[in-house]
């Protein structure tokens, strides 16, 4: 690896300017947009122009810095789920071709441990450490809150024109979700799946479920705007589960049986026993939310009723790939969840928006 | 078991009458329609008055003689993609109610055999031996050209009224290809598949992969027509394969790849080497159909390939209910094969089409 | 089903008598030995002579009344662990010959439901549901402490004679463990397993786990006793849970990285945190426990590890008829955690032992 | 990736010399072992002083010069079973210290592609590239037919002392049965398997099925001499295939049910048919070995009993780490299979007893 990983001294690629701007975390709550050099990327890896950033609940951990494993403060550019154009091919890479237009997943696995060997890098054993090739983008290693991010080619997806940037943000997302599926044994024709929590993985993860042809889905939430947003991206059934009793309410839609699979993507502590009640006997659990402490269950009735209980995170197992070809044939509808645009200067006050809710955003993205 | 089992011994059930008309193999090729009881449903079992029965190639066999362990000829009524209306229940059968419209499962497994216990009740151990409870409708005990059938309460499925009838037979039909999939790993969202033979199992099968979210599904046969249907139904890419090199054209299709899953449909016994040559890397094949004679391949190209071979047949694994799941959706278009509608008095004439291909055939039904 | 189920009413079966003794609870903590029919057993179903039956903690759960969907007080005979020789064999039965030694699955499912179709018949649909052909030995219906048990052909297991009864007994003990194993993957050839619990599914396990090749089997438990037997029957490492942090001490057991597999046998409310903070990431954990009240748990870090957790209950999949092939091989030592051995009439007495703990019982068993 | 790699130019490591003694390939059959610079291991690559090579029929294959994208003649030095000391670590390796034991998998996958993002490395869609980081090693690059040889970190295992050089040649054997095995479920406790092919795969295979549980292990070939060691290793029964109709003997072995798991290890044109025949309804088929020529079997019947035909090569998942584990527990008995041992400098006369077989060769190793 080279020890110098700035484009200008990488020598001249042709277009690439050699400084950025870029939101640098100086502390906690303190990000601010400098010029830094452009990053040149190393073998293996291609540097993007960055078209778009999303936000999401992880950066307002790392903005607080609470967030492990990061690069130190005052060299910090976080951003996880951006998507742009490549810009510059590092060493043996030619999967892609400068101007392609690609979407990523966050996490690039060091394609080494035990773990990446079994074709689980997302939980790479060497996480947080790019020696060993790991990368998780923003997160432990500079990412896409700046006009040009360097990433691993193998987690980079080449897309159709025909897919727009604020799609593309969402075809992360959409890969979170369909990892989760695909963990949980991907195959929810005919079924009755319920997902928890109507923000952007759940409510991508609706449309994945009716997309991949499953009887019915019941989106639970609490605000009735993103139930709302929920039915008209595909959710068959919606439950306010401030106003209803959720695993009764998911029973009856169920003639009683419960459903197949429960998709647990709110982080609300009531949750997972709420799902458990909820789904059918032999039935699956999927936990693709963080909690924020302790959570409390019945656990033995989910061994009464033989639930195995899956979880996952990140988009591993190529899904981002798949979730490509979903949005090429237009069945993915991830654009009408940006609910707001803010050039990348605007951070602070995009984040401020995150944070207080205000103006109810789903997905806020920045434009460097 | 009941040592009588015709409805009129077994008591008066409202409505139905002690005889019906059911189309009895007296011989090779020699089937007549003739007045006979109708059976009565011992436990688990339901009676079901028969709205439409197909045809398929296994019954060009079965007329033929050349099925084993069938009823013996003059009491053998065939028939195994039938659908109905539940018209009378045997002991301890409360899932249905008289009136209810089902479409079916053609084996019903004997619950108890090694193979039942783990799920695969499609290789019943006890096949053919209705003392254990194993049912083959129409092909080891009396099936469907009739106005009644019994079935096994599990093997049937409630369809809301939306369904047609015809759409139902092919339902079973779609229960076929369905459950190949679920063998094969059910998870082909973003995928690349091949289906060989546009015959009604590949045609069904076509539709659900897309509804599936399969990234391009490409259909390979030799009659055009039959490729203008796939297409109509939702093939991205038609193989004439008499004209065109099939692996060749797969790879092309896929980037030099190959498909993820290809799906042997057609019984040609070319076609697995095809599927060899045009399947990806660590890829799949699905074998659903049967060939006439011995199959040669380059077996080591399949190893080489680190391709998997699942095979199945019927409809198990519960498949028949995704399928109605999805055909209550609106997802299945199975009425559009329906191509020729029959009374069961013209048996004869409806398997002379079928043998003969007369009119292009694709899906024969006969109403009893 | 016959209205009349005993075997005087069935007709003379050759040696067996019309009365026998068994243990029948007449309401909490209330169990005499009394005078009984011999039950007839149905159509595919087979009575046993009794050999010897277990006791476990469950059966401290039936005896004080506290145990859902049992046959009635004045009615019922507990008992789900036992074994004996073959006695008379219903209708439609030709798997087994009277004389035939067997052990037993307690469950038989009903063979018909979405799970039983799917092979999930531990979890059947139509659990306590006799009429559907469901039957869970000893709980739903009655079981082994008696001279004689009717239960499903599908649940019985040919041993030959070299297993002894004593051995029989933990059979049904190891198939619990097996199972699981199953549901849970079962490969862990090479591999890292953590067991916690040394009752007698954990010491079966241990066992497994040894013989199917684990590299290392780490047993967690606070008795010493019961420490010592898992070493003898071959955990390489004990970590007693009074005296050292055990998630700790099973990762420094296992480099750092934690174990593959973790499971939790013991429905200690603080076993499941310890299972998932010493198991790998991407790891397994398996639940085949009970607890006695809510288990509260850091669910995040199971998310963060990627760790799936599997469920299971009883004795599925078969996974007898795989012990029996163990055990037969000498590879099971089942007798040795047999301390107590009672004549049905003290049975009393026996559970007196099993609650007080008198003696530091392990297995304790009753024979008729 | 340094154009340079040589020891020499990569600067001084201890005690590396900087030529070393290695057995060249100059054409068909034309093997010398000349004087070469001792190869640099670049970074996440360790320098191996070899200790023991072993041959395979593969190597045949490459010493006629029928071997696809080898290294060209003159340069390309051949061996893939090799076992040594670590000698030098390349960039970023901690995984292993000089002086290391270790044995290998032959193949390190891109850790990039489709495949190897998956986990399915063996099928890695860079074969031969080594700029993409894929080694097979002796056979895409050079390999360990010298005094050194360098190999990807993540291809080696650290074995300890109590394993033999000559065990840990096999161990590499066994890892092509473990990961056939594990594609194939990894669950045989218990089963009844077949393994045709009494060579080094086959016999490591016996060992693996018996180590983890297998109810009883039939071993097909026909060589007597081959079949007694496959007894003396733990199968129950042999089968000599000249002699015996193999698939009616193991029909008669299995009580009539076939067995649950046959694995083709022989490349014989007739076993996989026999396999066919001889594997219960539901059950698998394994093919690791390849055919001299096209392959003519009864397909339909391995559809009519639901059979699945996996198929693996190399040595993938881990599966190395895993018998590692087993050879260090002492239940792997890899050293009785090596029967001929020469110095490198003998490596023709070496391939001579290969070829013709002079002195029933087993396992011949070279040691450098």
């Amino acid at each position: 690896m080279a020890k110098t990983n700035d484009i200008a001294a990488a020598g001249a690629a042709a277009d690439v300017p050699e400084t950025m701007r870029g939101a640098v975390l100086y502390g906690p709550d303190d990000i601010r947009v400098v010029e830094r050099p452009v990053p040149a990327p190393g073998p293996g890896e291609v540097l993007v122009r960055v078209a778009m950033c999303g936000t999401c609940g992880t950066d307002l951990k790392i903005l607080g810095g609470h967030f492990p494993q990061t690069p130190p403060f005052g060299e910090y550019i976080p951003g996880h789920e951006w998507t742009g154009t490549v810009a510059a091919l590092g060493e043996n890479v030619d999967e892609f071709q400068v101007g392609d237009k690609v979407c990523i997943e966050a996490h690039a696995g060091c394609g080494s441990c035990d773990n990446c060997l079994v074709g689980r890098y997302t939980a790479c054993l060497n996480y947080a450490n790019p020696s060993k090739g790991h990368r998780a983008t923003g997160m432990t290693m500079n990412g896409g809150f700046a006009e040009y991010a360097v990433h691993n080619a193998k987690a980079l997806y080449r897309m159709p024109d025909s897919v727009s940037f604020e799609d593309a943000v969402l075809i992360t997302t959409a890969g979170t979700g369909l990892y989760g599926l695909d963990v949980a044994g991907g195959y929810v024709a005919g079924q009755s799946v319920v997902v928890f929590g109507p923000g952007p993985v759940g409510l991508m993860t609706v449309q994945l479920c009716k997309q991949m042809a499953a009887r019915q889905v019941i989106l639970v939430g609490t605000r009735p705007s993103r139930l709302e947003v929920g039915k008209r991206l595909g959710a068959d059934h919606v439950i306010n589960a401030r106003e209803t009793d959720v695993a009764e309410e998911v029973l009856r839609l169920t003639e009683g049986e419960g459903a197949d699979l429960s998709i647990e993507a709110s982080g609300g502590t009531d949750c997972p026993q709420q799902a458990i009640e909820g789904t059918k006997r032999g039935g699956k659990i999927l936990l693709v939310a963080f909690y924020p402490g302790q959570v409390t269950l019945d656990l033995s009735a989910a061994i009464r009723k033989d639930i195995t209980m899956y979880t996952s995170r990140g988009e591993g197992g190529n899904n981002v790939k798949r979730a490509v070809a979903m949005a090429s044939e237009g069945k993915l509808r991830g654009a009408e969840l940006v609910t707001h645009r803010f050039p990348l200067e605007d951070i602070t006050e995009a984040f401020r928006v995150v944070r207080e809710r205000d103006g109810d955003p789903m997905k806020v993205v920045l434009i460097p």
